[in-house]
């Protein structure tokens, strides 16, 4: 009988020049899978490489988290753009982030757009083309993380790239399944978020800010790295998986059957 | 017997956005090496995608010209930073580039600081360090360019790196073998930018401002495409080079003895 | 009896660094206001200083040419923001531009939104009243440049604003009244902007590009400074309308009955 | 007989859209002046509008805190430039931060260069000349905040400019009167810097780190914003200098003798 294993992803090295958000190492070390800024919404080469280095000492798998560009907004405002610019935008900071991997001999596992273009690519057809075609261009191994069902899921799956669901243990859901996300954040005890992730893993569902429960799929859950509390959330969620035999490892490993 | 060969190099794609600067197809396909802005002090996304696929429409061979991080001073000032500040700076713009070559299915043959990086580097160890750290760590096989004999140059040689030296025939040299860029550029005659590089390649000499001539080395010649008249002159010096028997190669292709 | 008298206004100062867009003071010459990028969509601060100067040279009323924040898509990419966003970017470059007037003796005459901005303020009331209130705070004796008829005309009418009207003499109108703005910019034939002009001014209509005409309320006329024709195109529409008995003077002078 | 007066100033509102730094309502409200980033080195607009009205709301005169372009570097890196640049750079910081006091019937008061300009205008002629030119053009009642003795404090008294010596209580001097600065601060001790700061004020004199005790003019005196314990530094200050009968007044105020 094979167990539970699932994978958690953190938004990290969102810092810029004299600015920090969060701390990156002591919330990296709980995870499996780190999404890096590369530049365009946070993330400037200095700080990139040094959550790379966390990643490494951690044995965290990483991806990119490209962005619009845009670090006023920190990636969160749209700018409708041609597709063409969007593709080369993505390429651009896949490549960056990859030098400091190939610079400490690792590989990108995976792709997980930011902010407002993670909801754009999610509903927009030519956006989430443009995406794909950046990452199959660039290196068709890499996995794409998405929500299940959007229009990016279904484009990549498409396209042939695996994809990846996720889910966000952390954030209110509506009995849609859309979940809210508040500008100033209110952390969420760790508890709570960690008997969310529990009822994702094992049972595939979430409760929704009205009481009720909904089917979700999800083989990575995302953990907010922002708010003042991750680090021991991440922690807990970590535990209280692992106490409940399911395993953390990184997606990779999961899809390969580990 | 084996004949006289050279490598032309030309600075490239440092458009951004709305702006243009040259004419990079018209340049391009005059020459055997493109040194491609990498975004930090022009070149955008779109701007690189474009002209690498200029490159490889002529069999040009493919550098990083990377820069401080200047856009509004075009990477012509002087920006005092960390060794580690420059390093991360360096490798990020060294994969940025990757990406797009690895979209056309090409390889990056060289590195070639720009502007007041070029300059900085040829004369200061610890910035000459930080960048031929990168380059090493990035890809040990990439060829560095720099004037022969510089602090870089002799830093590069002891890392092991393959170092290229550089001539500028279409600039003005002092009897201390030292040029004068002009902040605006007056468009030499084509005809003696040709002869100028033909002296340097036969002769390994070029004739100074004050009518001396001194001795010079190099394996590649630069030429500058934001002159006026900058396709004339790659034109013109090509095929004068060629018409007097010497082959204008890639640096790559003559260092493997092509 | 009272004469036709008209604006003619240009974007200019677009440049950036190393960047030149057009030549600012071969177009400033022929025109009576001019349209300062101010620093966010193009226009660093030597290039708007140097362009305050060619305005005070050639006796030219100054205005603001505010716009989003986006050198890379030159204001021509809408950037989704809040209205108090935007309300604070409108301070910043009224206020950044003014320093130059300021420097030089010269009072601000008017406010252009650019690009995308101008297109988004034209319709959409939230971003309409950001601009407008941004404006009102800084100096209500500042005049608002619109089309005719447009929510932002509205607002800026019901918000006490002096508001006027733009027409586009080089630009083709489709016969519901909506230009045709191509992103390569073919050059009009300066004659064929001339006669435009003279027939916005004198009869209050336009051709469509259908070969129909319709009725158009201007009391500026707006000339692009970016195509290569561009000065020569100014001076003719400015000789042409002073040969047919049109005075050409700053919007602010013909409010005062100059 | 007339009673000590000193004016307290911190740098503020260094925040940048998603990054914040110190806590610039706690602070501000301790103090008599503030020196507001200008969007160069930080302070978007939105963070430089707040924090104008958080002087408003508090009493507190507001000064501009010009910096060299580099947000990635928050203005701590020298950028060799011309002084035409820096001096346009300067204009349009001035301007831009103006806007907002003039939103909100408030008058500038002051201009202390931040960071490596700071620095740089201590030392350099040509440097120190451009800021100062900058100020004049601008508005010669501006007061320039420097350290006694300094090339720029004696170029700016040249100009004509009111000029106002600073001295830093939170941070370490050495015998021949410099302080350093620390990359990662070491919070002191709330009480030793406002020990120091009495010092400074009643005996113009402080303690060096090696334990002499060497002269210091000050007529106002800063702390820093960006240290953990910024809030209760600054209220022990105060509070310190006003039980022992120092006002804390800004400068303008102790200028005109109040």
């Amino acid at each position: 009988m094979v167990g539970y294993a699932i994978d958690i992803n953190v938004d990290t090295g969102e810092g810029y020049g004299r600015y920090r958000l969060g701390n990156d190492e002591e919330v990296i070390k709980y995870v499996s899978s780190a999404n890096l800024a590369t530049g365009f919404h946070g993330g400037d080469p200095v700080v990139m490489w040094t959550t790379v280095k966390y990643a490494k000492k951690y044995g965290v798998a990483v991806g990119a988290h490209p962005a619009f560009q845009d670090l006023r907004g920190f990636g969160r405002r749209v700018i409708k753009m041609e597709p063409e610019e969007l593709k080369s935008d993505i390429l651009y900071q896949l490549g960056a982030l990859d030098a400091f991997l190939k610079a400490e001999g690792m590989k990108m596992q995976h792709v997980k757009p930011h902010g407002a273009l993670y909801m754009v690519v999610e509903n927009d057809e030519t956006y989430a083309e443009a995406v794909i075609d950046a990452i199959r261009l660039y290196n068709p191994e890499l996995i794409f993380f998405t929500e299940y069902g959007t229009v990016a899921w279904k484009k990549a799956k498409d396209a042939g790239l695996r994809v990846v669901s996720e889910a966000f243990p952390d954030l209110q859901y509506s009995s849609e399944g859309k979940w809210i996300i508040e500008r100033v954040k209110k952390p969420m005890d760790p508890s709570t978020v960690a008997r969310r992730a529990l009822s994702i893993v094992k049972d595939g569902s979430i409760e929704t800010i009205d009481g009720k429960t909904i089917k979700i799929v999800a083989e990575t859950i995302c953990l907010h790295s922002d708010s003042p509390n991750a680090p021991e959330v991440a922690k807990t969620v970590r535990e209280e998986l692992e106490k409940n035999g399911v395993k953390v490892l990184p997606v990779s490993k999961i899809l390969e059957g580990a």
